[in-house]
């Protein structure tokens, strides 16, 4: 990096973190062991990608046997991104100092985690030693919410199976206990859901979210139209694949009435397709279809302007679209890097475009999607990295700003449009 | 930027502008007040994205007032490079020295925006300090086309309403006064057709022009066919969808039929949804899908070799089709960086593309799409910067290119290619 | 380019080259004058889009006039990268030393090209200077393959005209007579495919290939429901577009079981229509429709997990798809950088997302795609600087890798990868 990049990155990395997307558990929010790491589906997918046989991921295989199998494959993927934030996890936090890990060195890397995980207030080193303030969560529609400190760990309303699985009958079990409630037709569907985000609101939840398939396409959809085909399918019927889709479409719709009147923002993850490659190790099946478009939103985004939508796509491709969209539609905020744009040779051309098109208002620089929190460090750094050199040639060096405005841009975007658009 | 960067731009900067596209109005072609200015659509829908309300912008709000609105949130889009070039014409054309325009100093910016756009040669000042030779204009297809200097500013035959509103009747209206018929069929709207051809050249016009929606997909449509569908649009009946679609098609076809015979480039802008944010400002309600492709355009591209085409696209994920279609087809010429693609982000790669891949006489660098001189000079600026970085690095350094050679090739696509292609 | 970037360039000069496509004929694998260079369609192709007529094109046409007529048009292509491979031949192999070639001087390097390559060992020469161990051909499938050097030149399976042209009777012909067959229904077709493989690998076949227009979906068809209209079509009648669809499915999926039998990998080349400018000039032809995805191939890689996928993509936008793709399934193995995104502005990109993001033991980094020995050379060259840029930035300053870790990583996709994916 030139010596303005890494003055830069030297003042971004004292930014504390707000991490406004994880999938963090609150009970068990730092890593127990290096199983926890190695378990996070990049290195498992990665490595079954390049070779590695799926047998030892099974629950029976002692952990350092499932660590070994994996060291195997972990030369094929040192080239990845993914593979560097493993390598900062273990330089930084177990004071690891190889420059690989190998089959031959993953066993003193694993009892260096096992010493440094096991010390008793390990969560809170992470976080400290991480610069982490706040994290928002994943939380299943029918989480209790209790047991954690709520203002730590930020509860987040996530609604895929309300959406896309409502006709699985485990789904509306489900949302019958969350919500003392037996859901039959539209009118005590929707009385459901509003509890929900009663209780989600109560809970101190300052999200709503939900991740689509790249041919969702939002709509809204007439109660009395849609009843007849929710009182079959709650009444256990099956119902066709068009019926299910006007079914999903109520659902959602009804999602985002809900945030209008809860004041939550409703997180929309737009692209991805379940389970393309059905072989694959858990959470590494999924994949996408680059041909959707956030046209498909135009209804939604017109018929709500009182919700405020913060938007990932899956695809670079789609980064143009969120920008133009972002700078047209005054509900529409660009949220982080995901999944498969989540590595810089994406981050970068996508940051830049966003942060010199769209307004600094409304951008959500980064979220770490992370498992465990060990992982948050080193994402938020590739996307510091990122910023820096992005800060560097178009503000400080094409149009001329100081550092420190430049800086004053990069804390808009990673902390207080953040603490604006989420109200924390 | 390096000191072979900084030598190339200033070398361009000496280049003088032809401007093949710009909607500037040649009975007031410079601004008046900073209000023209801040009346440019980006900064309206920028600052509405970002919060304002559109109150202030009604005719009946005072211009300072809404100076004011819009500067509360012109600190919110500092970052765009659309308000860099809001700062250029405060710096250059005002003798404006602030860094950033505010609540605070809009008054004094007001003010001095209005001492110099007041003198009597401003117009011409403008033009001189921007070294512009020629604008191409956008005229609608009833412009009388008299009181300006053609030679100054290059009539151009928009034609979007011939084509896609058509089933308007005022449309039809302004077709047989402005061409002294009464179309009713096929035969008379093509008659008609051809009588705004003869108008326009004969009124120094260089070009034709459209701006065409994702999907459309021009094809040949017999006139016998056609026939009957317009008789009833035209004597007011409703036609279906389909049935206008066909209509669109064979107005499209006519044109760039005329074209031939005319020897009129045919400028294809590609890729715009009209109102997609129906609540937006004025012009601040266009957005596009990014599922589209010129292959819609196969017929049209063999059907008509001797017809020049011009070719805008609205996203950078189409570049590298437009590339593509300009290296085989003879009659495809890329043309500058459209609206949302309009930003150095998307500019330097997609320009990256087209120079390195396609013949060089085959492409118009850029035009400024203004609606007032004054942006001529901000926006050319802006290309020149990432054209400067291209000839710099994929010419001089990777091939070897003397300085000479890289700024004749800036030459070509800036001005001698559209003096060629628009024989001007 | 920096002083680290030539110092890595120049270690990736010296590892010889393995190249895994290209259309070479071991007949005449050198050409045997710059007729046969200039013929490339690449150029003819450049110079017709910049105005060059077809007629010097002929046959009847003297090898010097048409190489005079394509010289008039060479320097509106001389900002093209494909242009600087045919100066870097020049240079390199014909002793030429001008900048560039002009109507002027082509006369010479005509002739310097005759003495060159009438030297009788000039195809060892220019492997040898380029540093060529071996060549993949693209074998049509009735080649005998004798009267070559296989492991010099490996013979490779394409087989575009089984699953596209089998409605062609010359095909049905050719299979037949390559076979000793007389297909008429699924069986007999099934099994003279089958004979097809066993002959090419008993000559030494390495990879079965195909290129795929944008819209083909790669799908299971029962050998019942496709038998009778498979015998309608061997037996001379025509099927209807749907029909063919099946067969083109089930000739497409006997391929892949083939491969998975014979351990064949199956090279894709996905997203080409052919014959989109129909006046284009030989191999001048093809275009694309961006609107296309890897996901029409989830079953297909979900159905053969034994058969690797060396996957070419024609346009950039596609490419994150194969990343991700590549990332996931592990028989998908990105590979090369293919006809329209075979140029530095889309091949550093593109190039960096693989390598920064799938396994690096899957993916192919380049194949040259020749037609005669000269272009393998600065072709790879290109791809060359490309990488060197990439190891240079995202290895060795951001990630702080070692140059000799870096130059490690190029040796695995440029070498050990095709030995080891193709078994050579």
């Amino acid at each position: 990096m030139t010596e303005l990049e890494e003055r830069l990155l030297g003042e971004l990395l004292r930014i504390s973190i707000l991490d406004p997307h994880s999938h963090i558990n609150p009970h068990a929010a730092a890593s127990k062991s290096l199983d926890d790491l190695l378990g996070y589906h990049y290195y498992t997918e990665l490595a079954h990608s390049a070779g590695m046989d799926k047998a030892p991921l099974s629950a029976e295989t002692p952990a350092i046997e499932r660590a070994r199998s994996i060291a195997q494959y972990l030369p094929a993927i040192e080239n990845t991104v993914q593979y560097s934030w493993l390598m900062e996890i273990a330089w930084t936090f177990f004071g690891f100092d190889d420059r690989t890990i190998t089959p031959q060195n993953i066993g003193r890397l694993f009892e260096a985690a096992a010493a440094n995980t096991a010390t008793p207030d390990w969560e809170d080193r992470v976080l400290r030693a991480s610069g982490v303030e706040r994290v928002f969560l994943t939380n299943d529609f029918d989480d209790p919410l209790v047991g954690f400190d709520t203002s730590r760990y930020v509860p987040c309303l996530r609604t895929d199976d309300l959406v896309f699985h409502l006709n699985n009958p485990r789904t509306v079990e489900r949302l019958n206990q969350a919500t003392n409630s037996t859901v039959g037709d539209a009118n005590t569907l929707v009385a459901a859901v509003g509890r929900l985000f009663e209780h989600f609101t109560r809970h101190g939840a300052k999200a709503c979210a939900i991740s689509l398939p790249p041919d969702f396409e939002p709509l809204p959809v007439d109660r009395t139209d849609v009843d007849p085909v929710l009182r079959r399918l709650l009444s256990g019927a099956t119902v066709t694949g068009d019926e299910y889709r006007s079914v999903s479409r109520f659902v959602f719709w009804t999602l985002a009435a809900f945030c209008a009147q809860f004041r939550l923002p409703f997180d929309l993850m737009i692209g991805v397709n379940r389970r393309v490659y059905r072989s694959g190790v858990f959470q590494g099946q999924d994949l996408f279809d680059q041909r959707t478009s956030l046209i498909l939103y135009r209804e939604l985004f017109n018929a709500f302007p009182q919700v405020t939508f913060p938007i990932s796509v899956l695809t670079s491709s789609q980064n143009q679209e969120l920008v133009s969209y972002a700078w047209i539609f005054p509900n529409v905020v660009t949220s982080g890097h995901w999944w498969y744009s989540n590595v810089p040779a994406y981050i970068e051309p996508d940051a830049r475009a966003r942060l010199t098109a769209a307004p600094a208002t409304k951008q959500i620089g980064y979220y770490s999607d992370a498992y465990k929190l060990e992982f948050i460090l080193p994402k938020f750094n590739m996307y510091r990295r990122a910023l820096a050199k992005i800060l560097a040639a178009d503000f400080v060096i094409d149009r001329g700003w100081t550092e420190e405005r430049a800086i004053a841009l990069a804390n808009q975007v990673l902390r207080t449009n953040t603490q604006r658009v989420f109200q924390v």
